[in-house]
């Protein structure tokens, strides 16, 4: 798999690409799907519809790996907190975390229960050419705990800053369930088929350097320390979004880093050189418009010429992204990394 | 006054201090000042309340500046766009700027009508102890110019951006018709008393950095420029957020750079050494606990130590800090930077 081997740092004949959020709304195929279950939480309980939109992307994009369909918040709702998702608001747990006996009522195995994610990856890996990779995914054990501890999307983080300054015990406790939990979870997608697996730290740029290296990165650095121990073979991809001022500090055995598209991937190759495989980082906007694409994947292509280099949006796609100008940035991409050109 | 030495460089006896949004809901005079006039925008339009409410932090923490209490949509609302704020959104624009049309229909000299908002600079400046400054204020273009085609605060700022990308002669013109409006905004704040004016770019991070630099930096220069060659004597501060990685491109007319508090100051000092003044940048979240307070106080006064600074919270005081922490904040910084210590 060209994917897997461009994320160990091996020679590819293009740099391989994919999208974050790759399976999602700007398709109508996946719209129609989401029409016919109902609503997002239904679709990614459901394996059928979980392999069908996560290969979508693939067979109308081509791009070089599929990403399981799913949310990071199915792990923390099957540890025992009820989700929901409201319009225009986004994902909501009514019941939120914020003390020891909070942390007692989830249950410390709660990966057991997504077996319907397990079965989703087995479907995929069947039906996927054996020529692209899949990817599983999990969000970062600080991610996981902003939700449960904020209980939706936050702009100030405050219920959970006060908790990392005024009850950092509490929320190491909460961190270590859920990094055993995510362990766990990203294990069994390997077990059932993923090819690579990737940990989701959206709100890691939360935090100001040293609490983000104590309360996410360090965990996510566990997670990764012991995948390696487990699946030597399988590689493992750290994405922290807004964090590019912390670069010099991040390290662990990661096979590759995700880069955002703030972070300018000059700085990216500067700090890491080639230790890892960088993942990004193209602005999702430029896709509005066919020669801001291309404008935007040159200047990238430039900078990681001769480095190692995976090709992605350095965010999630947007939903009002044009199908047509998402497949010109896929095509853009590997004519003009190819080698020899 | 000790904060305009400070502001250019000169010695102080020691690090001058103030918050963002320090005239604000934290205070319970501030919510019974707003709870007799009603609302926030009738406030801004109060030059009485605007005084009262200005001046209720110099009297209750005893910070080294005053700063103007208003708001950055003023201005684009008295060019013509009604504004209105609603419980939990915030700011909206229900008419939105997108065509040449739409620039057509602004008032060229917006900032005319803005009287309430120099009257009460004028009211502040007489009430205010001649040993503390006052800060006059306006948003950046950029940022103005985002609500005003957003319509209100935005997640992927997918309108903007499509105008980046795809029509950029159009938002260059109205980031010129707002250029000339702020810097004669400001003029008129200094007239009427303001002894420093700080330009607030909330979202210049909401570009990546040749973008910033063209279509948000390059605007505030043009206005730090313009406002130096009128004022030779009248600080001028720089505060874009969210832009830490692009602080080797930021240069131009200023005294004083803010920075926000996920960049490092360790970085911002070694990019800037002492070209400017640096202000910032404690987290805002460590005001909930005194301990926290107390260590990032630290941390920072040793990192500034023999530079040019003036301390600051980097980013807005929170609505649900006590009063008790901002109080130790304020006196715990004067404490630890006086000089001959």
């Amino acid at each position: 798999m060209i994917f897997v081997d461009a994320c160990f740092g091996r020679e590819t004949p293009y740099t391989p690409v994919w999208m974050m959020r790759q399976a999602g709304r700007y398709l109508p195929e996946y719209r129609e799907v989401r029409r016919k279950i109902g609503n997002f939480l239904d679709m990614t309980k459901n394996p059928e519809a979980v392999a069908e939109v996560t290969l979508q992307p693939v067979e109308i994009l081509d791009v070089d790996a599929a990403i399981l369909f799913s949310d990071i918040l199915n792990l923390p709702m099957e540890m025992g907190l009820p989700l929901r998702f409201e319009p225009g608001v986004g994902p909501i747990f009514d019941r939120q975390i914020s003390t020891d006996k909070d942390i007692d009522s989830l249950d410390p195995e709660g990966y057991k229960k997504l077996e319907y994610v397990y079965k989703g990856v087995e479907l995929i890996r069947k039906r996927l050419h054996p020529s692209k990779a899949l990817i599983g995914f999990a969000g970062s054990p600080w991610t996981i705990a902003t939700y449960m501890v904020e209980g939706k999307g936050s702009k100030h983080y405050s219920r959970i800053k006060k908790m990392v300054y005024s009850d950092p015990m509490t929320l190491h406790r909460l961190l270590g369930v859920l990094t055993e939990n995510t362990l766990n979870y990203l294990s069994n997608q390997i077990d059932a088929g993923a090819d690579v697996v990737m940990l989701f730290d959206s709100w890691g740029g939360a935090l100001e350097q040293e609490k983000f290296l104590e309360f996410s990165w360090n965990y996510m650095k566990e997670i990764a320390r012991k995948l390696k121990e487990r699946y030597p073979n399988t590689p493992v991809i750290g994405f922290s979004k807004g964090v590019g001022l912390y670069l010099e500090k991040m390290d662990g055995k990661f096979d590759v880093i995700g880069i955002d598209w703030n972070t300018p991937m000059e700085r990216a190759v500067e700090v890491f050189q080639d230790r890892y495989t960088l993942q990004g980082n193209l602005d999702p906007t430029r896709l509005y418009s066919k020669t801001a694409t291309k404008e935007g994947v040159d200047k990238i292509a430039q900078t990681m010429k001769g480095h190692r280099h995976i090709f992605n949006l350095g965010h999630g796609i947007l939903p009002d992204v044009p199908v047509e100008n998402a497949k010109f940035f896929i095509d853009y991409v590997k004519e003009v990394t190819r080698r020899g050109r």
